[in-house]
């Protein structure tokens, strides 16, 4: 009998399914690069956004990573997803596939703004996101605690409230979507049920914050990977696509 | 009366001294660059030795972080080391400094090798030193007693090891000495203090380990920036120059 993990919905939905079904078949452009997702996990989402965003050709390849089938611990040795294979080679790390990705399709719209102190405090909003929400947003996750969970949300708020101070509006450096979006993104598409579960408000961060969660949701890159929502409830009832590291 | 960790020796001593000595004066060819610095603080060391690596003109100021002067804090509002002024402008952490510089000066030499899966490769390395390697070396400074120092030890072995999977000798990318190498290479100059006070062993890391370290120990820009030892034990002692994040 599979353990709980395992028996995760096996596949996308909505119109994440749609864009699943376009990148069926192995890439023809002389570039083999498959992208090793799990439909759900907001660290797949980030690298998924950046293949979308630049229109780079992709084979989509589902993949549950919680079993941990040999086939994908050779791709990825500790079984984390997002990875890719590339020319026969692999890389994982959602941060890291983005700037591949990058730097490997220099032709296709860039991730990162022009200007190189720009590019800069894109890199601090993405540090404030690693270091200063997301192990807040963990802790607010796990605690169970009411306590805990009001000290964690104030941290999640603080943490946001950081990233916010340089958001230019709708996106983080105005009109251009870039890596500064896309590495709290995926959070930002899922924040509904922390205001179901957690009590957590965008408008408590505040109009700058909240602005930006509408202009993501309504992105057409991140509309484009969503699965139905009863399917991340279901998720987040097992407090699941939240831990994969 | 000063605490102990404003007293900390003020200024850079022998071959450093000479390097400051060398970046007194504002720099003259148009973009204004002024390096906030402290002599012994190995992340200031991560941007000091971009700068060096580049040959980039900047301006010198050595700065006690400790002291947290009002004028230093409306640059780096935290008070930390390193920061840079550019054209009028703050930024601070080493590695998004080091990012800075090679975007901002790309007729200089680069810090990553050229290949897009090479560069990815190095942004792998940079995170097993920031994730595997400082929390381990840092609690291993930390541990009084025996069983965690030896626990602290075999953490940081193993974070090393994983380093040193990819080392192709004698740098991290061969001949080039890139990023993967500068993000290290300030404790590789200081290792020998953990040798002696914690009973390091850079050959039970493993051969090729030895030999990165040997190689960075001997390379000018890291040769340049290095203070007379006795200035660092005194440091050490206070377990003081290795615990600013």
């Amino acid at each position: 009998m599979p353990s709980p993990d395992e028996s995760i919905h096996p596949v996308a939905t909505g119109a994440a399914a749609t864009t699943v079904a376009l990148h069926q078949k192995p890439t023809e452009d002389g570039n083999e690069l498959v992208f090793y997702s799990g439909w759900f996990c907001p660290f797949v989402a980030r690298a998924w956004l950046a293949l979308e965003e630049k229109g780079v050709p992709y084979q989509y390849k589902e993949v549950n990573p919680y079993k941990k089938e040999p086939e994908f611990l050779a791709i990825s040795p500790k079984g984390l997803v997002p990875a890719i294979k590339y020319r026969g080679k692999h890389l994982h790390e959602s941060l890291v596939i983005c700037d591949f990705l990058e730097e490997a399709y220099p032709e296709t719209p860039s991730l990162y703004p022009k200007d190189p102190y720009d590019r800069a405090q894109a890199r601090l909003a993405i540090d404030v996101v690693s270091k200063s929400f997301l192990p807040a947003f963990f802790r607010l996750l796990q605690s169970q605690e009411a306590e805990k969970q009001a000290q964690a949300l104030e941290e999640v708020y603080q943490g946001l409230r950081k990233y916010s101070e340089r958001i230019q509006g709708p996106f983080y450096f105005g009109t251009q979507f870039t890596l500064a979006d896309i590495v709290l993104a995926p959070w930002a598409a899922r924040l509904h049920r922390v205001e179901k579960h957690r009590n957590f408000s965008a408008s408590a961060v505040g109009p700058k914050f909240e602005q930006w969660v509408a202009a993501v949701k309504g992105r057409e890159s991140v509309r484009k990977i969503l699965s139905e929502e009863m399917y991340y409830e279901e998720i987040y009832g097992r407090n699941l696509c939240f831990f994969i590291p």
